[in-house]
């Protein structure tokens, strides 16, 4: 498939049918989303795949804008890890598994340990950028294979969490729903380029 | 071209020949770039273009770094759109232009609206997270047209602004060079879908 058509058709998904996605197929799509880029390669997603009626009743409830989350076949709650020491431990360990070279090891710690140090907003943006690069892999992976997406994040994330049982340093910071579509897509627009180029 | 063939070839390319992409194909790649998904459609991004060798010297000096500032062919310069309000009116504005219905204008100028309420760290992550989704694009638009790139984070935003005479509502977020590789790409590794998954 062309990747500018791919880009083309896809869309938000504002209503789905009732039909579940088979296991195997969202098993491609987590694999796709796993691929992500994240800055220093830290990876700092956690996502929750939410099938089960009731739950995604419980959270439609909470989120009633957003009639997706009820009608998708699987919800993925794409959270950021805000655990920083935590994650740079991780990495650090894994990167010496996977023999990265001691060089390229020290640079990525010194960075890790620096960005520590960075004002706790630009911090969180910087993970939750990165959560958003993963999306973007699924949105566009959903399309790639035959499926439809929203991404939603009008949501109390404190609220999922609780119905989630999420664990406390991880956040849920954007939704996408996941499924096929039963509604036609809407003319896309965007900014012409001369809007958004400096 | 096979859509996870592309995920998995698409790396962070360390080293770039000294040789200028075509400027109908930056062109393309832009075009892709402007396709990304936002919430609320707000396309919370605005990007400079910088091919000139001495401005792209002048950055290099300021991230010594990441040295594909001064290897690259172009460098897209990823800004976040900071000013809230501005870009409601303009989203309002515009959305009448193309009659979005009067229902769905209601909603999402209520949505802003709120959105414009909310702590500012939250909705400075939700912006960024947005520009980050734009730069997936160009990450794998750049991938499919044959270029390499690579996104980095590791610079001084305020230097920046200042050398390329950025209005101060945008704020430069992430860099995403593009050119063709002089490197060749090392094993690319992610943690397991066991860690991601919650």
């Amino acid at each position: 498939m062309d990747f500018k058509d791919l880009l083309t058709d896809r869309y938000a998904a504002k209503a789905f049918q009732d039909r579940t996605i088979p296991e195997e197929t969202i098993q491609e799509l987590l694999e796709m989303i796993r691929l992500a880029p994240s800055g220093l390669n830290i990876q700092p997603w956690r996502i929750k795949v939410v099938a089960d009626r009731a739950t995604k009743a419980e959270l439609l409830a909470l989120a009633p804008d957003e009639p997706q989350i009820g009608g998708c076949s699987h919800l993925l709650v794409f959270c950021a890890h805000t655990d920083w020491e935590a994650q740079t431990q991780k990495l650090g360990r894994t990167m010496k598994e996977k023999t990265v070279p001691d060089k390229i090891w020290g640079i990525v710690m010194g960075i890790a340990a620096e960005m520590a140090t960075e004002p706790e907003d630009e911090l969180y943006a910087w993970i939750v950028g990165n959560v958003y690069m993963a999306a973007t892999y699924g949105l566009l992976g959903a399309e790639a294979l035959g499926l439809d997406a929203c991404p939603m994040t009008h949501f109390p994330p404190a609220e999922f969490s609780r119905v989630l049982g999420l664990p406390d340093a991880v956040k849920p910071v954007l939704l996408v729903a996941v499924g096929y579509a039963a509604d036609e897509p809407k003319p896309k627009w965007r900014y012409p380029l001369s809007d958004i180029l400096l």
